[in-house]
């Protein structure tokens, strides 16, 4: 069988590019308010595609970007029920200037394709996709029944379909859900994941005055909403790398010597940090890299803006200064709890006189999968076919945010795949994926079908 | 004779108009790169201006934006020489969204001239020159001998006339600098400025990868140079507002009871600090907001920029942070150890594998001037004339960083004055300024030649 797909995607080539890069020319920025017409532009193109892959396809409506869903059921009420979730929305893509080829462009070098979205998640969703495409051209059906949920708003929150899940419930049922969204342990071992850290985010703002104060004029006056702003983000980790916020790490239980074992993997944790260029680590003392990636949850800030940075000078104490908060978290944290407490722990710590602002989002809770499941063994299986290697079971320190409410509401054992890597760039300048990824990614989505 | 000025300004008023909403067009932000055509455009309108007003002038080349030289010395070498500092160029307008009119096109509303360097600096030396424009249109020239200095990089940090003051020491000799940049005591109170701060800028760069990182990919391994950038600016101060960098505060002499005194205004900076929306004070505790606004060092957070902090979100480590601070000097610290004590500090507490990079600009000293000097006689009663009120002496927490330097070149005794009010919103959006200060600045430069 594997040969017959190798043949078809061989002689399918072209077209397969083709419809790759059209799908990463939309600019589907969920984040950012001006790109809402090509987020809806870029859904459009997903229904057409499923449409194409004899899926019916339409589009859900929500109170934020629209869902693609699509569904294949001939295969009839005995077979099997697969939900495959993906997202074709895509992160921003400043700083633009650090692009080397225009990040809506798919641009081919070294054996590379280079374009925001190349892997998450256009690049993964739409191998998924293809898939079913080749399985009906080779067989004149798919093997299980399958329904696809893709959504465009997971760079930014998910609002939308967490808002959606209750009334799509019955229509979202299915016995098992895949996500692909997901990376392989490494270029030549394939991975399932089996959990992923649940994520929280918090914007903070200070506000000091009316106004940008020149900064001689009002300097040993106004507390300048910067020093604030550093006292306030400083004073959230103690001097071991803990984060200091009271009651965070509530719930949260110790890992086992077993999960330490079976999902620690420092060695690689060096390799790629070292690729990246990180010499400094910022983790909890006398943890393990893994450990601290995986199985403990962060806080990070993403990003601090106030006053004039740019070249040259501008001498002001700014009027306000903001500040965007992530935290992962991991099994027994609620997120909303979490929240709240880093909102009390910081108006608690804020100078008196200064407004403090902080602005929570829906949150996500960590999730940890069946090792057992059906999906899990027929995932893996087919991913040991295709790279001819055993598959590892990870976890991931990254968050899909929505994938745990989305089993809850479909009843379904999950399961993450995919063949991304953590150099890939993704949510960075010159992100990219390539060819041969993809064609396993096909490969791996088609195979797994047959083994459910 | 103030009768006959008034006469003149009321006679030509339409004409003091348009030259100065001409002046106030040019987008001559000294800062940023792309204006320096706009820089030296305006330049080129001041030179104009001056010869306009009966000057030989022209522009002087720097290795920044060209000085405008302007020269009346007509009256002979048995009278006082009379130099007059100011600056064309403007700062930066940013966040253009306040202004509630474009920065480069003056607005009348309710009795206000809106735009940027309505006051800072190009109203305050404009009615500098149009007073000679009067002298010589009434009296067919001038009483004393004047020269003009009107550089285009003072909100830059002054490098091209630094750079020029020993090749131009000659030709500025004078008896007097009267440096028109500065406040008066309140809107019906004069001024005149006996001091001010001095100034030392750095820029420090926090690098922790070669890109930005995932945060969920990453948190837990590197450190966040954002976080890094915090605990390295809290560290800057201690818990009771002083600043805690090692040497800071070597050579600062503590002020005298008559200091303290004579130049304490607390109850208008309260008065002004309520109007700015301050309620927030940041400076050491146990001082008097005075003190610690005109007679002590301060160490301010300008700008801060890591990551992204627009709307929506982005998960991301940043690749890099910086941060732009600038230091507030008094009489006894110099600014270059200053500087480096700073850097220092900073390099000695950045966490270990982090890259940090710290530039240092060049700085000014802090300067006092003689209160019994002829030119402190003489502007003080024609302000007194002008505005009949007895004429403030007062200091300045501000800096205009090249005068005290310039003062030495010119072997001359120094005086500030000017009209701006701490409300004028200078270095912020809507700053702005309006036709009878610009009145009583004309007035009191005039009446204050023929004193001299």
């Amino acid at each position: 069988m594997m040969d017959a797909y190798r043949r078809w995607i061989g002689e399918n080539r072209d077209c397969i590019r083709k419809d790759y890069f059209e799908f990463l020319a939309f600019q589907s920025i969920s984040s950012e308010l001006q790109y809402a017409k090509q987020v809806r532009a870029c859904a459009k193109w997903v229904v057409l595609y499923l449409q194409s892959c004899g899926f019916g396809a339409e589009l859900v409506e929500t109170s934020g970007h629209p869902v693609v869903w699509g569904e294949d059921l001939s295969a009839g009420s005995d077979r099997p029920m697969l939900l495959i979730y993906g997202h074709y929305d895509v992160q921003p893509v400043d700083p633009l200037e650090l692009w080397k080829s225009p990040p809506f462009e798919a641009t081919e070098r070294d054996g590379k394709v280079f374009a925001r979205g190349a892997v998450d998640d256009k690049g993964q969703i739409f191998y998924a996709m293809c898939a079913m495409k080749m399985l009906r051209s080779l067989h004149g059906g798919l093997p299980i029944n399958v329904k696809f949920c893709i959504e465009g708003e997971e760079e930014s929150g998910s609002e939308g379909l967490a808002d959606a899940l209750p009334r799509m419930q019955k229509r979202l049922r299915a016995d098992s859900l895949l996500v692909v969204d997901y990376d392989s342990y490494d270029e030549k071992t394939p991975a399932i994941n089996l959990g992923a850290r649940g994520i929280m985010t918090l914007s903070v703002s200070l506000t000091g005055s009316n106004g940008d104060l020149h900064s001689g004029i009002y300097g040993g006056i106004a507390y300048n909403p910067n020093r604030a702003m550093a006292e306030l983000l400083a004073s959230l980790y103690d001097c071991e790398g803990r984060v200091a916020v009271d009651g965070f790490y509530d719930g949260v239980r110790e890992p086992t010597a077993e999960e330490i074992r079976s999902f620690g993997r420092d060695e690689d944790i060096l390799r790629y940090a070292k690729e990246a260029g990180i010499e400094a680590f910022g983790g909890e003392k006398g943890r393990s890299l893994s450990e601290a990636n995986l199985l403990r949850p962060v806080l990070e800030i993403n990003g601090i803006a106030g006053g004039y940075a740019g070249s040259g000078f501008k001498t002001v104490i700014p009027a306000k200064t903001v500040a965007k908060l992530s935290c992962r978290l991991v099994p027994g944290q609620d997120p909303d709890d979490v929240g709240h407490k880093i909102a009390r722990f910081l108006k608690g710590r804020c100078p008196r006189g200064m407004k403090i602002d902080v602005d929570l989002n829906r949150g996500a809770a960590a999730y940890r999968a069946n090792l057992s499941s059906r999906l899990a063994q027929a995932i893996g299986l087919a991913s040991e076919e295709v790279m001819r290697r055993p598959c590892k079971r990870v976890l991931s320190g990254a968050s899909v945010p929505i994938v745990g409410a989305l089993a809850r509401a479909a009843g379904a054992d999950i399961v993450g795949m995919g063949y991304g890597l953590v150099t890939d760039l993704i949510h960075a300048p010159n992100e990219h994926f390539d060819f041969p990824r993809l064609e396993r990614g096909l490969l791996t989505v088609a195979r797994g079908l047959e083994l459910l």
